[in-house]
């Protein structure tokens, strides 16, 4: 790239801005929820495939909703270069997480299309459905669904919180068409790379804007049920108590122990979600559903301890009479960076004068389903702190420009490829 | 009482039945929820109204919707001999909690009125508003308003989970005039007897048909709320986290271990709700908010488990740098039947042939609050199994036909009294 590229931060940070607005939550930007196919997801598609029009982009958007917005090469029937993130957000989280790899693959097209540059590949941004687990339990699922990871059938499977199934919610919020459409045709993607914020404090305290991605750690959700008796929290002795809650909550600090105790400093345990059943003070708990995420760069030890945690899990249920149920809803192994990608971004970075480093991302994304059938990639850049899944992410404009050209300038390289 | 009391235990348990389906609750009855002010509290209060109405009481609603239905004695002036208990129930409970109580006082006066009898005090039957904490946090707010235990203020300050006071909510719903009217004139209860459910296991264990209460234990409801640290769950290693569940995963396991551990036996405590937020599978919980529900006959132990706990908690979150707030939302003496009471309820059982027992209430009731101004006394009848709070909550036809028959009878030796 001998053109000049420079991305415009104050149009991207305006977009990112007014997409935060566009949100279920009570609570003024910069907090934000926008669970998938909610009227909020609806009206940030709706402005994104405006904002893709702009630029001249020709949009597709699959059975479930992922949304391609292609910018057309000189070859069409070659490979595509992809780029692109989430836009939905859990709940109370913050601005950053996804759409700066959204709004930001856009301003890398437009920065290239400024250049007067034209791809021989055709570069194609992406807009991923349900990157977060928060509705269906499952993350991933557009990327999953695209990739042959979800099966039309393991996708109608999904339920809410309502019982409603994915096919059915989706088909409510105006996607039609056979969910079986959604499978990319092998070899799609020539080359497919993401901007992402790190979600964690090395590149900040490194002061590197730009972090290459060698590696996404391995990643499991699992949900466990904890069945006790109920009773009247008044009337019923400590000694003959059930207590599904107490029973739950040894779990949850056996997982914490097991996490700090693992060999490699990498894996993380965490429970996020807790539900009590039937929930009033004056109630002994009966019933308790709780997720647990679990996550490693080494997959044999992230699996290790997948199976150390049930045992010590069991023995608890065991010992305290209650039943467990122990759901596993993804165990996904790492996916590791096209090394030819990695060369093309760290060029890219020399190109523009950017300092950077490789690493490892140990949050996930769809890139981690992307690299198991295409060439994957990713960029980092870095956010205030290393906070991430709260309002206060933060992401400078400074940053996000220079990943924007760090981006188009990958891109460009990757789209004159053979 | 020379004369036959014979309880109709076709017709109770036919309007106990009715009841149970005035439930804001999706499963069917025998499951129940009933929070108050909720669209099925007011069509609860709508049937029991016109039963009373049947029976040919004066019907006489509070301003907080406590109903009081009047059967007009000889001396009309005279201290009133009330009866009484709740209708509302907790999420996904039974249909005899409390109703009981009150559609049992009905027949009481029925099977008094069918006798030929006719009181020379007046005999009142009293339904209390929100005997339950579910929607405000605090239990036995009728009866606290009705002695004074609550003020106007007091009232007016409760919240519910939407941020409504207790005071537009009951306008929305209805009831209207000034909250101070609420409290009852001093010496308004000449004698007051509440029938419930056992909601424990001894008087099956023992195969009697009849508790008379001595005492009611001690209760008290706390607030506690950790506010650690949010984030991603993939990103945030291990030994950096302050993660606000398994902080309070570790106070409510202290709870137990105090609990258990304490030199009353009868010393109950229970973590029943527990909420989490932001509640993403895949974030870190940045706060937990719990209730404690702490509860002895012994007041002196309940409250030095109270102080010992704080400090524990206190300990757990200091070590593990997050916050923690305690609010304490009532901590109420015990309170003691009255040896008249008892007395007369003793007789009743000799005179009708019905075996009992002496024994104290665990679980409390309006009756607590109402034994603090008035002379108070209590009946148990046996559940099955000491359930409660449960859909399996169950009292049989013949228990429930007893316990009316020597509540009438107890009701008749009372209202006689000078």
């Amino acid at each position: 790239m001998s053109r000049k590229l420079s991305a415009d931060a104050d149009q991207l940070l305006a977009e990112l801005q007014h997409l935060a607005t566009l949100s279920d939550c009570a609570e003024p930007p910069p907090a934000v929820t926008r669970v998938v196919f909610s009227e909020a997801d609806l009206r940030a598609r709706a402005y994104l495939k405006g904002l893709y029009e702009e630029a001249g982009l020709a949009v597709r958007v699959d059975p479930i909703g992922n949304t391609f917005a292609r910018w057309e090469g000189a070859e069409p029937a070659a490979g595509v270069v992809g780029s692109g993130s989430h836009t939905d957000a859990i709940p109370h989280s913050g601005m950053y997480d996804g759409t700066v790899g959204v709004l930001g693959a856009l301003e890398a097209i437009r920065t290239l299309k400024r250049s007067g540059y034209c791809p021989r590949r055709s570069i194609e941004l992406v807009m991923f459905t349900s990157e977060e687990p928060t509705r269906f339990g499952v993350g991933c699922t557009g990327s999953r669904a695209m990739t042959g990871r979800l099966t039309a059938d393991q996708l109608t499977g999904l339920k809410d919180e309502s019982g409603d199934n994915y096919d059915e919610v989706r088909q409510r919020a105006g996607f039609s068409g056979a969910l079986q459409d959604v499978l990319l045709p092998e070899g799609y993607y020539h080359a497919f790379i993401e901007l992402h914020i790190e979600q964690g404090p090395e590149l900040e305290a490194a002061g590197l804007p730009i972090g290459v991605v060698t590696a996404i750690a391995a990643p499991s959700q699992l949900t466990l049920c904890v069945e006790g008796e109920g009773g009247h929290a008044g009337a019923v002795l400590m000694p003959v108590r059930r207590d599904a809650l107490t029973a739950a909550a040894e779990v949850a600090l056996a997982v914490e122990r097991l996490a700090r105790e693992s060999v490699s400093p990498d894996l993380v345990a965490t429970v996020g979600q807790l539900g009590v059943h039937p929930g009033a003070a004056n109630s002994i708990p009966s019933r308790v559903t709780m997720s647990l995420d679990l996550r490693d760069i080494d997959l044999a030890n992230r699996d290790a301890v997948l199976v150390r945690l049930r045992e010590v899990a069991e023995a608890i249920a065991c010992r305290r009479g209650v039943k467990l149920q122990v759901t596993v809803q993804n165990a996904d192994p790492p996916s590791v960076a096209d090394a030819g990608i990695v060369d093309a971004a760290e060029q890219a970075c020399r190109d523009l004068g950017a300092s950077h480093q490789r690493m490892i991302s140990r949050a996930y994304h769809d890139s981690l389903f992307i690299g198991q059938v295409a060439p994957m990639g990713m960029l980092f850049i870095p956010c205030r702190g290393g906070v991430s899944h709260r309002p206060d992410e933060y992401a400078s404009p400074e940053a996000m420009a220079t990943g924007v050209e760090v981006l188009a300038a990958t891109l460009a390289k990757l789209a004159e490829e053979a």
